[in-house]
């Protein structure tokens, strides 16, 4: 299959990235943490067109490492389209031929949204480790804003991997009338342990930087080493063992030089460092703090009591979907948010599918984990859009 | 159980620390990569009594981050016993009512064995990246020179955890008359890309520390920062995830303050800085850099001819032990080894045990792995020791 934007009938094509200023007359955009945001900005996209009745709306939440540009390409010469392109497009599960996909930068990012690279209005100058905590629901409360704005009265679904969804679940929480559909892949109720652990670390690279200057580096070269290390670190927790030891095993990189050096003897070396020097020239060593401090701090179900009260008034149909290679978050995390759905009577679904692609695999081609978010998507088109319109057209007969 | 020194029976007691000067006059100890060291010095511990055919030694062979203080108080002031503590001593597996314990400090490492911190005869100063390239098997090179100053003709057993069962089974292949029995607890034949990546994460980030000084740092304050961030992300992996959610789930340091900072929010966050920080205080960042690519490059096993060629004359008794929740090196390393040496007819056991601790199970007290350690060594005793005495006692009749 060609992927190039111009002659693929299943890619969106060439697409533009908006940009909405929102809370910037009145009403700030107050977080968890008690402090407000005023203006703020959002970067978004979005595929497919809207219905009459704006009824088909489907929002996309991105991992901690995404952005707003979810499909197709920005020009024709763009290498690569967006992250989720496989899933995005006509014919595809998030079909553009049915659905208005919107995908915005996560508040706390810096691809457009407002985040500590942002200008803080106080200040003229970034905001660097000013910008306020931030959290899941705080993320979701943006995207919540960005959609009022749309004009959109009700999505038909919230979908995500990763941290993407949690905030699709945090969706389902906080926003019940709105959220017909909810899809959560390769996510988690919260982070284990070990999931902060490797967090934790990752700051801590950065931190421990000189060139991180306590998070006021925009003006010199930033903290690149110590995200650089955070990055490869994560980017092994994402694959999985079998995964890379079939596409790199104990293949060296120079045979010639092998072992005479600490330079990258090995496949895997090599790999990981480009994929290190490669993420610091696009994404914000203080995004990455405040994002995985949001993932770390996300725990929405912490007792029965408070459980028992954020369930109370969801009724979405929720998808959970894991992978069997997935060691980040691995299927243990699902199970224990499906108890938690269903324990409490909630409309859930869960399945795990096998891939060799670890916690990655929800970005990767799969025909059964393809078919089952189709099948998911396109039974929400079927009761929430055409009964609505049907039931319409009988109310207007 | 008291494990002070003086009063409990099944300790070793107070311990001295000795150190040998090896390879000092003519021959120098020639390394796999073609260059030589002359003099090395190798710090090393004995427990128990070599008995008078010298039949009864065991060789104990450490960790990356271990030393020769495997068991006993230096003075009786000491917090903490060596580091196999539990293991060795009177009554305990390695029983040191029966056998005479060797255990010594790693080639390359920090703690009295000549490594990058010891001083370049040629030089007037440390080694640091001049130090040559070490393989597992130049690190049983110089524990068999050890071994044999000490005057001893044959070994009862190697046996060692994680790269100390690398380098006990090395002993095997390179000394097979040596070697009645070997013993090789969570371990590996050849580290998988997974392994590796973990370790060149740990490398770069060692590097990348403004003060590594390309190596030459012992006059300055060295790469702490990066030693702490290498040693906190390693020990992630040491731990599983369910002894980690055990032991702090999600408990946070000061619920007071959390949630606001950066700071250590979470438990699990705060012991991996202490870990780290104290780690670092212990240990040389470049025999990190030289031990790690040790463990990268062995790989005795390479392709079907080479390991017949090395297993031919290979005749110990071999015990493989594995831990179900490791996952630094799972039970998938040690069935490979084992499955290695059927194929070849060798004579090889192997059992998993269950254990919440990960790949530091190999260290803690389980009673069904200090079982099944104490009659494998005690049945080696029964039939190299007791048997041979018997038969020489008969020959003298």
């Amino acid at each position: 299959m060609s992927d190039t934007a111009t002659n693929d009938p299943s890619s969106v094509g060439i697409v533009e990235q908006h940009q909405a200023t929102l809370f910037d007359n009145g009403e700030p955009l107050t977080l968890d943490c008690g402090k407000s945001l005023s203006p703020v900005q959002v970067a978004y996209e979005t595929y497919g067109t809207l219905n009459a009745d704006a009824s088909n709306a489907i929002i996309i939440c991105h991992a901690l490492s995404g952005n707003a540009h979810a499909a197709g390409r920005h020009t024709a010469e763009d290498r690569k389209p967006g992250w989720w392109d496989q899933y995005i497009g006509p014919g595809k599960p998030f079909d553009t031929d049915y659905f208005f996909i919107i995908s915005s930068n996560n508040l706390g990012g810096c691809n457009g949204t407002t985040g500590p690279s942002s200008i803080d209005p106080e200040t003229g100058k970034q905001f660097g480790l000013n910008f306020p905590i931030i959290t899941i629901a705080d993320i979701a409360r943006l995207q919540k804003a960005l959609v009022d704005h749309l004009g959109i009265k009700t999505l038909l679904a919230t979908a995500g991997g990763s941290m993407g969804g949690m905030i699709a679940l945090q969706w389902a929480l906080d926003y019940p009338e709105f959220v017909p559909g909810c899809v959560i892949i390769a996510s988690t109720p919260r982070l284990t342990a070990q999931n902060i652990a490797f967090n934790a670390v990752a700051r801590q690279a950065i931190m421990a930087d000189p060139n991180f200057n306590n998070g006021d580096y925009y003006d010199g070269d930033g903290p690149t080493n110590g995200l650089a290390i955070a990055r490869m670190m994560a980017h092994i927790t994402y694959l999985s063992e079998k995964g890379l030891d079939k596409k790199f095993g104990r293949r060296m990189q120079n045979p010639q030089t092998t072992g005479s050096s600490f330079d990258q003897d090995f496949a895997v070396e090599s790999y990981l460092r480009y994929q290190g020097s490669s993420f610091v020239t696009k994404f914000d060593a203080n995004t990455y703090l405040y994002i995985t401090k949001a993932m770390d701090q996300f725990d929405p179900f912490p007792d029965p009591e408070t459980t028992a009260k954020r369930l109370e008034k969801v009724n979405s149909r929720i998808m959970v979907m894991s992978f069997d290679t997935d060691w980040r978050f691995n299927t243990a995390h699902s199970k224990d948010l499906v108890k938690i759905l269903n324990w409490h009577n909630k409309n859930v679904s869960f399945e795990e599918f096998t891939s060799p692609h670890g916690h990655d695999a929800f970005l990767m081609k799969s025909p059964d984990y393809q078919q089952s978010l189709a099948s998911f998507l396109l039974r929400l088109y079927q009761d929430f859009v055409i009964e609505s319109t049907t039931k319409k057209n009988k109310d207007n007969r």
